[in-house]
């Protein structure tokens, strides 16, 4: 499929579906648990930020979530995991259904997470930086006992304005110089990605987590991109002055992270890496898959305690993953 | 280009053209001062070794040499960085003139190294196991003072041993796992180079050098396909369970040939990164060339004088590089 186009900078379309879930239904859409179904893929970092959110405040039950196959065609996500290749809930083969369901007209990115209206069937919302800053603060009442605050108000201002730049530079940062089309596109988009890293760096290097002593919204963004770098990103994107094993303060962060539970727990390695290698032919066009890199190191010690900081804040750690949830063993450094 | 044929392993073509330069002419071409030019890439690993012992020994007037521009059509290696495209000497555009003068029906490889003798134009020999075999020989006679023996008789076993096995898992190892057709040919190739550059650890942990206290031919060929694994081995080719800089034992191993005069002078990164990733279009079909990784820890201290070893035996080191042959600073962390 093609991702690049010659001579041009990637452009991420970005007009998504915006219609809100929320507790008092202004858009028509109440928070009511098992009335909706979280799409995603644990390939995809966007939708990777919505199942660390659901699972630190909790929202299992309230949320269920249907799991994409990683590996799709033009026609995007489908549901090849699933028994006769069809989600159970929804009985769809392919996540277009349900937007042509919302919209039979409907000619934008087929994009997880999307969150499907069980009884409509009908997708509402894609708008992913939204969804999980409204399973924040609109699903609270379903929230677990010690749920932690991911965006509490007296920290927004920094939240948002640290997630201005990090998706700018990183999270996107990474796809605008894999998806380059011109030599010069791609400088560009590296050049702005390890200067905003090394700034990372520092800022992160007297300080547990990236706003305040807690783990908020901040951290879980950076970290959906930083657990794909070594496995995607610095081979298959390019973005290689340097591996995320090489920058010390950003790999004990992450690593501290992905030993939290909520996060590491999500993370499905063999998904993401069979997603970008097979999906993106016109970047890897022979279909190979890496067999690297080594992830033991996921494991080692982080020694991030030392810099104080209350993950959960006043709250406590998820429970364990619920069961049918778990990432195969194979597919993680933790099985 | 095609390197690739789907669903087969990649087979290198090494029927090459194989009539000697020796001392006593037995192949009707004696060793002869300025007689022969010597073709190269910077960017191709078996041509670079040619390039290392030729410094070691002090060939350079002896055997002059042209080198060829890093990127390449279907025509293969041509002189374009030579004012007015041509080899000044041969007055060829493109090595396969010489190859044709050779034998008009030629139809395998135009590779390098190629060895031209400069009264016919035609190319003597591109063996290039052997070619490095006969520097260190067959032109004994024109070696500079204080060269070292880099294939003593005694060692010849040894080195013989080591080399056949780093050229098959090694050497040529990287070019099965970057030209698999299959993710089984690939999967096969990536194992046996990793359990190799595992046992070359494990043999170099105690031991400055491959074979005996100094540098010999087993520690050139290892050293060419070392100096260019981070570059394009471990991203272009998937040979990524670890940088070559975070494989301890190695990294120092070749950061210390790479700082020794005769090897790092002789090595440019930019040939280097052109060459694969422009060169192999069905690889790397977007031709965006990788910005990194970053170079400067090839500078680094290695402390493998700690394991003594004489670099040079009852040698010396080489001059200096001469003037006309140095590798442009911007294409090497040395500049």
């Amino acid at each position: 499929m093609g991702y690049v186009t010659a001579g041009k900078e990637y452009s991420r379309d970005s007009r998504y579906l915006t219609t809100r879930i929320t507790a008092d239904g202004r858009d028509g859409y109440r928070v009511e648990p098992g009335r909706y179904r979280l799409v995603v893929s644990r390939a995809c970092p966007w939708a990777s930020r919505a199942v660390i959110v659901r699972r630190l405040l909790g929202l299992e039950e309230a949320l269920p979530m249907a799991v994409a196959s990683p590996v799709h065609d033009e026609r995007s996500w489908n549901f090849g995991l699933d028994p006769g290749g069809r989600d159970p809930v929804l009985g769809i083969e392919r996540l277009q259904e349900a937007y042509f369901a919302r919209d039979p007209g409907y000619d934008r990115g087929i994009t997880v997470p999307a969150v499907v209206d069980v009884r409509t069937g009908r997708v509402v919302t894609n708008d992913f930086p939204q969804i999980t800053l409204d399973l924040s603060l609109q699903w609270t009442a379903h929230h677990r006992a010690g749920a932690p605050s991911l965006y509490p108000w007296e920290l927004r201002p920094q939240i948002d304005s640290v997630n201005e730049v990090v998706y700018r530079d990183v999270n996107n940062g990474v796809y605008r110089a894999g998806f380059a089309g011109s030599q010069e596109a791609y400088a560009e988009a590296y050049r702005r990605l390890f200067d905003r890293l090394d700034w990372l760096s520092e800022r992160l290097a007297a300080s547990r987590y990236l706003v305040g002593e807690c783990i908020t919204e901040a951290d879980v963004r950076l970290f959906t991109t930083l657990v794909r770098f070594d496995a995607v990103y610095h081979g298959h994107f390019k973005c290689n002055r340097h591996k995320l094993s090489e920058m010390p303060v950003l790999w004990a962060y992450a690593r501290d992270l992905f030993q939290t539970p909520g996060f590491g727990d999500t993370v499905d390695f063999d998904h993401i890496k069979r997603h970008y290698h097979l999906v993106h032919t016109d970047i890897n066009p022979t279909g190979i898959v890496p067999a690297g890199p080594d992830l033991s190191g996921w494991l080692a010690p982080h020694g991030r305690g030392a810099l104080g900081g209350r993950p959960f804040g006043d709250g406590t750690p998820p429970g364990p993953v619920p069961p049918g949830e778990a990432v195969p063993p194979a597919h993680t450094p933790l099985g």
